[in-house]
This record gives structure tokens, sequence and C-alpha cells, in this order.
């Protein structure tokens, strides 16, 4: 028995270089897919947010909730459509998106964080300017009320972080005009990662990482692979969209990108405390 | 012209001695009724609020929102029944509950604050622990997820308005195992700004304020008034819980409580800038 | 009545673009002439200084007492004469000037913001090294002990400001071997202003402000229009150093200077919360 | 040589217990006297106030001025007489002492510091609710505007102090409606003491300090003997007002009060930094 | 592969809850015996303390050094006897003690840190005060130069400690003539641990922990226990100063104290982040 | 008497610029030879690093031991050697080097300061990372554990001051195996000064300072003087590694490097408090 505990003391003590590496750093992470559905991967996600918060790293959460979406819309008879991957959002739609989001994922997040031991604060993009968007234009497309990233202001999140809460973000964003607008939960957490200088942008998602041509999992990709990738065709579909806003960040000064598979119990610990990790990681 | 002037001048300089008063101290206001439907008081109401935080006031808002949820719980044909002036809420309520008033009357009060000036960031009683309440029992009855106050967090509160943002919070409570409940909106203010050590706690009516048997308004009541004119049926109906939240907040160590009258542009300012005020102040 | 309350709360709520630009920035005002020796415009002064510092703003203050020296001289039978437009100070004068100034109009002024519910604390140029001064020479002339600044410690000034009381400055210099000398209070508020980067210099004054040709009141001027109104004659007299010296502290780096109109009530109020304010506005 | 400086490093190291025992202790001056009139006395006092600021002790000045008050009275042809030893104090002399006392004693002193090496700002007792005072009654007799201290606010003091300045204080008081009154220097130094909790009040004197039957000097008086001696006869006179100051002192916290000869130069480095010091200590 | 991953971040998520008690906690530790002679056992200790630093406790070693003081005696062929278990401490014998254990012994277990990626500022108890002792008066017996602690500095231990260094610290105290002595390392952790409320004192030794008479270990033992223990003659020998070490700590307000086994690889990580530990546990 | 007291009164008085030059300022002092040894010498030298640590300069001392190593080295039978006035170093003389610096001399003059009255805490070069070093090669000489110096962290010798302790190093290095090597002391002091951008270096010798070719003391020397004199041969043997020393200092931005002579009673002081200083000055 005392061999088992020695086992369990030798696992601390290998996590001892990663804890100093990432102590007082900043890991946004996008949060969704089975993570957030499968009731033990969630337990297991919030967990590893909490424990590391309490190692001295600050998790910020940036949220989706398409699937959520789509359920109460349906429910509500309101009719959707989507267009080049993006779902059209009128007014209506908006309000249901607002509602879905900020009033109930949010709401689920900060609670399985409580149950999970730590304190989270809700935050959404509208709150004290911080996500401020204009309307997307996309080919000449008119998605309604979808928008794009101007600016982020971090000092609402860092306020709540440094008060020793985990910040919790609803991809909803505002213009200049305080409308609001659904924004893609992966952009939104790049643009956050990139204003908070974070050290890590973590997407989890539904599959193991960026595949080769072989199917295989391929561990680590540079911009210049990337491109060559996407132009062989080897990346393609929602992928794209994720890796680039993976690059996006990386230009814009976050240390490292990471498509991990969410479907993993302990996806997070397993990224930031070892060196291999669970999917791909995006250097420049 | 220039008298004009001086005359304003003036009301700035009759300001001064209640600037200087409530300078520091936190005021908490539960948001509700004509001053949140009607678009010129929701105006006058967002740049007093502003108005008190930039002079150095804490404004702290806590809102209802009953007929929002009313009105998505019908377009959901979802039954709902009341009972002793609380809606029964079974776990489809709440649902509703909880997506109307923190995923769109939360937010609608965070975008107005921001229309008049102010950065507000918009809080649940289920953020961090901030509200912790059990399930309600009142006579006998089963109100399902209606809460009552076990205890206030005043952290989470404290790091938002220290940060320089108008913390809004959503009536939501939790109890110990995260489970969410429906809170009334004046009783979470009361033990909100008892938990604050608030200045004052101001409760925004459709009413002028606690009248007397001849309909006139009472502009001053004492803890031993308000008992007697319960008795005598004076104050009777919804007015009667009102009075006893404040009256609770003012043994919790509050300054001042009041009843104010909503429907008058600026009732806040008149409220906090002038001796009389526009409504009912109840003291110890 | 409510109306009339209603009236007063715009008039506050007017204001908070103002109070929003102000908040901690510092504000020189040069004090002197009716609004200094009139008892109702002293009171509105007072008040409108204690309300600036309320509000945030960091009013400092720099009189003069021209008057108050020439009638103390008189009494004492002390001769005077006057040079190009400044008080020749022989030792026996400046022995006059001392008292008065730092004995008298300061203790007055001291005396004034305190009934205002303000708290002042008098300081004179030879304070802690505050004013640094050489003996001036105008056109060859021996003016005595009339000295030109040469450098501003804010030091002294800022940490009273910051302790929470106004700065009440009397515009005496000291020079390397610490002798004393009168100085120009319009020329000491100017380099105070410059030194604290302050966000405007007031110039109270006994004339509606800068006028033309005709007689009319220039709402604004910029440093080329000062200029051609000098070369062409328009502005002359007494009115020339004042327009030098709020030109002298643009160029320093404060941000508006003013000549305005001291026999207005609530001048300052005016000038610092109304768009027209109440004399001439001078910039770059 | 190289022994005389041997000699002098002793001296330095000798001081080294006094300088741990009062390092950041405050401590009080009565500066008056030949101490104020003697250049070369002057000169040494000076420079004693800034080497103990610069060893870190807090000097506090407190100065009277009771001869250039009767001179300025005397050229302005003001008649003044006594009653009890204090000076009856109509308005036309309470404006001369005003002017004489905060305009040129005050002033000369904060130049004198400044001459020696340190940076001193010169306070009224009227500056910021200093000093507050009543009209003082004494045996019936009306003595005008000579006030007695009712409190004492410390912190002006203290933010000029902590700052890094010397300050040098007029013992001219207000009363609640702002209207300034004359004050025993020995008195406002007194309570001064008290109010910041000094280590030590000395008062600055012209004689040896206090003496007994046979003209002696006693080195250590407590509280009883005190009493002893007036009841006695041998401590008569000015020196009666100025031991009863000590012991109020004294008994409202004060470490130790001196009354010490300021004929001696470096009176109060002596005082500080050697055991037997040069006059009377009162301990309680 | 992935599994033993898994595995690995479940063993980190069950740290979590001990992670969250001894946040920002002192812990402090008696080093000695064969975690301090054995290399594999001497890398284990030093990560573990390590871990702790990073993970926000707060460690503080206290180490002994008996053998290499015996060690370095034979070799200086200074003869040398044990009175009560206690080394008879000649001046030559003192001299031997400092320089083994202030510097090689101290030195070694700061290298030892420093290997293990923490850094370590290694103190005496004669810096700065930190142990002040008197000569020990054991049953009359004259030990020479042995100490007991009268008193604890704490505050240099904070100060490194505090400033991000474990601090190592040598049992060697002084008396008031700054003599020094060596002190028991048990009796000297205690004393540390009262001075710093510690939460938790942790003796390393070369046995399980407190055995019963069957030999078996005890895992947990109140006061009354150790009592009664010792009077049966169960607790013997040398545990009976490591108890009673205990016990005064517990008694002076340390939270916990712990006899572990320091044989066992990771021993202190073991008995901070398990329930069971592995040693005895005393509280009271 | 009192006249003597007026003339000690003088020595604190001419003391008062180079207080005021000092303050906060760092002074780092090799302390050896005489001073180290003579009672008297010793004691004078504890009370000035004492007073200048009370008047606010920040002394840091480095100490040698060469004596003291032989000695013990001797006793202990280990033959040792010296190559070009460096002792050659193997592991059983390193072991012995460590004990006799960290564990005696520095204990030593921990104690000596604490007997002044201050409060010291001893540092060895390997404590904390402190002291980098590498293996010295000196003309394809093998001196063994004897270290050049690397790299200074000036962090711990700033915590252990600011704390308000006196450093005391011992000039043992590590390299980045953690191996530990003998460092020269003055070579240490001089790293350390320039890492602390001390304001001065002072070398304590047993010699006047730098001589010229008559024997006569060179009171100041530039960085040209130096390397003249030692093409002439005037300055040679050990007390070319000192000058050198204090060149370099210079150059890495120390203020001014003294070679001084600590024979004399308060070298220190003297050389702090006085113009000409007893010894030599180095200037770039």
């Amino acid at each position: 028995m005392v061999q088992a505990l020695i086992d369990k003391a030798e696992v601390l003590v290998e996590a001892l270089p990663y804890i100093r590496r990432f102590r007082d750093k900043t890991v946004v992470i996008k949060y969704g897919g089975a993570a957030m559905t499968d009731d033990e991967l969630r337990a297991s996600f919030a967990v590893d947010v909490v424990l590391l918060k309490y190692i001295g790293v600050q998790p910020v959460l940036v949220h989706g909730g398409g699937p959520q979406i789509g359920a109460t819309l349906e429910r509500l008879e309101i009719p959707t459509r989507f267009e080049q991957g993006l779902r059209v959002t009128d007014d209506a739609t908006m309000e249901v998106v607002e509602m879905v989001l900020g009033g109930r994922v949010n709401r689920e997040i900060v609670a399985l964080i409580g149950r999970g031991g730590g304190k989270a604060i809700g935050l959404t993009g509208s709150d004290a300017g911080l996500l401020r968007v204009r309307r997307k234009r996309q080919d000449g497309a008119d998605l309604g009320r979808v928008g794009e990233v101007v600016a982020v202001d971090p000092e609402p999140i860092r306020a709540v972080a440094e008060a020793g809460y985990v910040p919790v973000i609803a991809p909803i964003g505002a213009d200049d005009e305080g409308l609001t607008y659904n924004v893609n939960a992966d952009e939104a957490a790049g643009a956050i990662a990139e204003a908070l200088h974070a050290e890590k942008l973590i997407l989890l998602t539904d599959v193991e990482g960026v595949l080769d041509a072989q199917g295989q999992l391929i561990h680590r990709l540079t911009e210049a692979d990337v491109e060559k990738l996407i132009g062989e065709g080897t990346i393609q579909g929602g992928m794209i969209p994720k890796v680039e806003c993976c690059l996006r960040a990386l230009r814009g000064g976050v240390g490292r990108s990471h498509v991990i598979d969410g479907r993993v119990l302990h996806a997070i610990l397993l990224e930031v405390f070892t060196d291999g990790g669970v999917g791909t990681l995006l250097t420049r």
C-alpha cells in the first residue's frame, strides 16, 4: 500500500516542472462538445480547471452552445438556417441566443465549477464593453446579428480572475450602439487569449486533433505546415476555422495554441502537465 | 442666459452636502416596475446610476423580471400558477426563469448602463456562491424551486464594484448542492444590502410610496409605525413584504431604507440628493 | 414641486460628462478681483472650489493681493511707485508684501474655503523651494525685489492636494540664496499649472473676457488669433500679460487656458461644467 | 590628523543609541527666544532640525513671535496692553498678529530651514482646521481674540511631515465659526505634541532650565516635584505656565518634556543626543 | 497509453483538496536520519519540499547533524561524551559543532534544494537573534554549551520565506551575551513551529512512527494517549523527547504534529497529501 | 563641559552632508585583515556598520578567511600549496573551506554585528544561487575548486537587506551542477557591488592604501593612473588584483572604489563621512 502511495507522490513530483512553468500564466480554454455534454467528462473538466486555479494558473473559459440554442429555437418554433457554416441570426433568434448562452449554458458552467470546488463568475462579452464587435460580412452574405470581434477590453476579465474567480465568458458581443451579436466561440476565445497575452489557447473538440492524410494525429504543426495542409485539402471543413483561429492567436502573441480531444478524461490537465499532450500543438 | 447658467450652478452647489455624505457609501437599488419598462424612465434611471458611480457612490442593482418571465412561459406554453403571491416554480419553469432573468433582463440592464455612459457587469446570485439559499417553506405550501436567502458572500460584488463597474444582480440563488432557485428580488436586495453594510436600500415601485388611511403619502416611518399600520390594515397586500424587507435590512445594519416612486423621472437622484425625497423613508 | 425637483436632477445629469472628463485632473485658478472682495462672489467661489474637490477634480488656487498691499503700505506711510505696471519693491515694501500676502490674504482664502465646507492649506512660493525665482530685469529697469519664475517644484503642492486639501498659494518666490521676491500672480499661476501638468488654467478677472474691436466677447482664441489681435491693438493694456501668460501655459503642456469673468456668480462651475463657459477660451 | 578624525568618528558612534531610540519618533519643538533672534544660534538651530530629519526623527516646529508683533504694533501706532501676562487682542491687533506670525516670522523660519539644507512647509493653526480653539476666559478677564486649544487635527501636520518636509506652525487657531485667535505658543506646542503622540516636547527658553531655590539647574523633575516647587514659590512667574504645559503634555501621553536653554549652540542636538541634556527634564 | 496519463491526472486531482487546505500555511520539518544520508531519499525529500513551495505551502527546514559532528570530532581527535542522551559540549566541541552544522550540513541541504529546482537560504539560529537560548541545566548536570530555547524571533525566517526562498535552519542558538549553544534539532523545530504559528510540525525519523506494545504503528494519538503510553513504558527512550516536543508545539498553537518515517520515499508529500499519512499524527 | 558637548554636536553637524549623500545607497565592504583579528578594531568595525545601517545606508559585507582556513587545514594535517597566490583547492580542502568560512568566520561576523547592536544574517554565495561561478583557469594551471564569478543574483541579498538585516556573505560560489568553489573575497565583493549597483566598494586592507614610488599614500587614482603605475612596477604584488578588482567594479557601474587602511579605528566611518578618507580612492 505504501508503494501505491509512493507511486502517487511520483506523479505529483512529475508535475512540478509544469507547475513551475505555468505559474501565474493565463490559459484560455474554449469549452464545448462532448466535454460539455457528457457527465463524467464535465466533472473531470471542472476539477481540471479548479486544480489549475489552485496551483496558480489563471484559467479563463469561453463557451459556445450551438446545440442548446438549436433545441430552444425548435421548441419555440423559430425557423433557423445556416449560411457558410454560420447561423443566420435575426432578432428573434438573437433573443434566444442571449437567453440560452447567457442565462443557461453560462450558468451551468458556473455551477459546474462550483461543484468542482472552485468559484466562477459568469461574464458575457457585452459586460462592461468586454467584447466589441461589428456586423460580420462574409462573401457578401448578410448573416444578421452575427458579429466579428473588433476589440477586447481585458480589464473586466482580469478584475474577476485576480479577485480569485474563474471567468466564464459567453461569446456575445456588442457594437458601438450597444446592439448585441452572436460571436463564434472559437473566434472569441482566440481574441480574448490575445488581449490577455495568454500563455496558451486550448480549443476542446470532439476529434483527436488535426489528422494527416492517413487519419493519424499530427502532434505538432507550424504555420507553414498548416497552410500546406489546407492547400492539399488534408485539413478541411470545420477544422479550417479552428486552426486559423489558433494561428491568429499565435500571431497576436499567444505562446502556444492547441486543438485537443475533449472526449478524453482530464484532457486539460494532460495538456498542461505532460509533454506530449493529447492533441495537436500549433506554434509559429 | 447667464442667469440660467447660474441657476444651474446653484443646483450643483445644493448637491454638495449630499455628495459629501454618500461618498464611498454603498447604495443597493431594487430595480423594477415602470422604471424598467418605460423608455424615458429607463434612460433617466441609467444616468442616475452612472452619476452616482462618478461622484463616488457605489450603486449595486438587483432586478426582478416577473412580467418578462410570464411572457416567455406563455410563449413556451408552460402553465404557471401562483400561491400566496409567489410563482410555483417547477423545473421547466425554473429553466425559463434562469434564461429570462440571467440571459435577457440582466443583459438589458447591463446594456442600459452602458448606453448611459457607465460600465456594468451582470452577476447572478449563483455566481461564486454569492447568494446561498434553501427551499422556501411558506405555510406548508410547496412552491417548488423558490428559495429564501441563507447567506450572502459580498466578495464577488465588491470585487466587481471596486474594479470600477456597476454590479447588476439577477436574484437567482443556489443551495448547498448547487441547485438553483428563484428568489424574490426585494428579499435578495435586502439581504445584499445587509451583507454589504450598505448606507441605503432603495426599492423602486410603481406607487407613490407607503400611503396612509386617507391615501396620502407617508414621508417617514419607524419600525413601530409600520407594525401599527399593518395591524390596522392600512399597509396591506404587496406592500407588506416590501416594508418588512426594509425593516429586516435596517435591523441588519443598513442605514436607511426607502420605498420610492419609480414612475418619477430621476427618482434615484432625487432620493439621494434631496432631503424630502420622493417616497417613504423607513428608519428604526 | 416634483417637476422642480426633476428639473434639478436634470442639471446634475447634464454635469455628468464634465465630471467624467475632469475627474482626477488638476485645475489651477488664479483668484483675484471682485471675486475676492465681494462677499456674495467670495462665498460662491468657495463652494465652487469645494464642489470641484468633492467630485474628484484637484483645484489649486493662486492669489494676488495688490489692493490689500497698497492699503497697508499707505497705512504704514511707505511710499510706493509703479514702473511698467509693476510695483517697484524695495526691502521695506517686500516685508509688507510678505505679511499681507502670506499672513492675511492667504489666510482669508484658507478660512473662506473652510467656511465653504472644504479644507485648505496655505502655501507660499517660498515653502520647500516651491517657486524658485530670479530678480526680474525688464527693459533695463530695476524693479527691486520683483521676481520672475525660474522653476516650480510641484511636489509640495501634490503632497498637500493628495492628502485631501486645497492648496492656496501666495505668489512669493525665493532665489538661490533664499531671498524672497514678489511674483506676479498670473505668471505664478501659469508656471504652476505647467509644472503640475494641469488640465486647465483659469484666470479670474473683472472683465467679461477678451473683447473684439466692437467690444464683444470673443469666445475662443488660438495662438495666431492672439498675436493678430495684439498687433492690431485690439488686445491691449493689462490684458496683454494675461493672454501671454495663458499662451505660455498652453505651450508648456496645459490643456486649456481661460480668461473668465469673476463677477459672475459660480463662474468657476460654469467654466468647468458648461460648454460655452463665461469668458474666453485660449487654445494652441 | 588621523587621531582627530577617529575622535570625530567616536562622536558619531556615541550618537548611535540615540539615533536608534528616536528613529521615526516625533519631536515637537517650541522655537523662540534668543535661538530665534541671534544669528549664530539661528543657524545652529536650523542644522540641528535638518540633522534630526535626515536621521529619521520627525521634528515639528511651533513658534511664537511676541517681540516682532510688539514692534509692528508700535510702528502702526496700535496701542497694546497685557493682562495676566497675555496680550489683550482686539481685532486690529489680531490682524497684525496674523500678518506678523503667518506672513513674517513663519516665513523666516521656513527660509532658515531651507538655508540649513532642509525643506520646510509653513502651516498656520487655521489651516485645514488644524488648531480648533475657543475664546479664552481667564479669571473673568476678557482678553479679546486670545484662544485656548479645544482640539488638534494631526492629519495636516502628518501629511506634510510624511511627504518629507519639516512642518513649521504659527500658533493661530480658529473657532467653529472660523474666527481666528492668538494662541500661546507653548500651549499650542503642548497640544500638538499630544495630538501627534510625540516622543518629546522641547520648549526652547532663554534660561538654563528650571532652577532650585539656590539658583542651581534642576536636571530632572517629576509631576510631584513640580507641584511642591510651585507651592514653595521656587518655580514662579513665566516658568509656571511652561512647566504646566509640560505636565499637561505628559499626562496626554507625550513621553518626555524638556525646558532647555536655547542660548546654547546646538541645544536641540545636545538634548536629543546626550543623556544629561542641557536643561530640565520633566517626567510623570 | 492515454489511460496511463489519465491515471496520472487522477492523482493530481486527488491532491486538490490538500492543496486547498495547506495553501499559504507554514509546515516546519525537522530533517534528519536516513532521509539525510541515503541518496535516493535525499533527492525525493528535495523535490517534496520544492513541490510544496510551488503549490503555495511555506516549508521551513530545521536540521540536525549528530553523525557528521561525531565524525569530525573523531578526525580532530577531540574526545566526546554523552550525558542523558545529550552531547557534553565544551568550547572545542562547540567550535566543531558550528563548523559542521553551519558550514557543512546546512550548506549541503541548501545545495540539495537547489538541485531539486528550488532556492534555499541557510540560516543559523544565531542569525539576527533568531534563536535565543540559555544554558540547559538538566538534573543538575552541566552539559557545557548545550542550550534550551528561550525565545524565537520569527521575522528573519518570514523575510526569507516571503521573498520566495526555503529557509534551512541550523539549530545553534545564542544567549544574551551572544555566546552560541548547541540546541537539540527537534526542540528547535518545535519552538520555531510555535513562533511561526505553523499548521504542521513534521519530525522525520528512522522508525515507522510511534508503535504500540505489539510493535504496530499507532496512526493517531492525543495528549492523553501519549501520557498513558509513556506511563506504561510503551513509548520509551529517544521517542519520549520527540513526542514531548510534538505536544509542546500543539499546546503552543501548532495545528498538528507528526512523527513520520523518513525512510519512505516522498514521506513528506505522502504526509501532506494523503489522509492516512505514513506515521503517527499527534493532536491535542 | 557644555563646550565639549557643543563640539560633539558640531561633529554630528559635519556629518550631515554625507548622511544626505549616502542615504538609501548600498556600500559593499570587503572585510578582512587586522580589522577582523584585532579585538578593538573588530568592535569599532561593528559599530561603524551598525551606524551606517541606522542612518539609512545599506552596508553589505563580504569576508575572506584565509588565515583561519590555513590553521584548520594544519590542524587536520591536510597539506596545502599555493599557485600564483591562490590556494590549490582539492575536495578535502574545499570541505574545510566551507566549514571554516560558512560555519565559523561568517558566524563570528554575524555575532560581532549583533554585539554592536545590529542584526545580521549570514549568507553564503551558494545560497539561492547568489554567486554563480565556474572553475578558474589561470595560465593553464589547475587550481582545483577555485571559482571565478560568472553571475550574481542580487535578489537574496536585497531581500535580507530590505528586511532590515546586514547581509554578511561568505565567498563560496556554486557552478551550474551545484558544485561549490572557493572564490577570492575581493573578487566576490566587486562582483556583488556591481550586481547591487552599489554606490561604493570598500576594500579593507592592512596597508595605508596604494603607495607611490616614494612609499607615500596616493589619495586618488584614475583608471589611467593605475595602468601607468602597474606598468612602472609601482603597484605590485597583492595590490594588483585589488586595484584591478576596484577598476572592474567601476567599469560595471559602481560609483567609487576604495582601498583603505583597516588598521585605523573607525576606518569605514572615516571613509564614508569625511572628504579625505583614510586610503586611496579609485575613480574612472
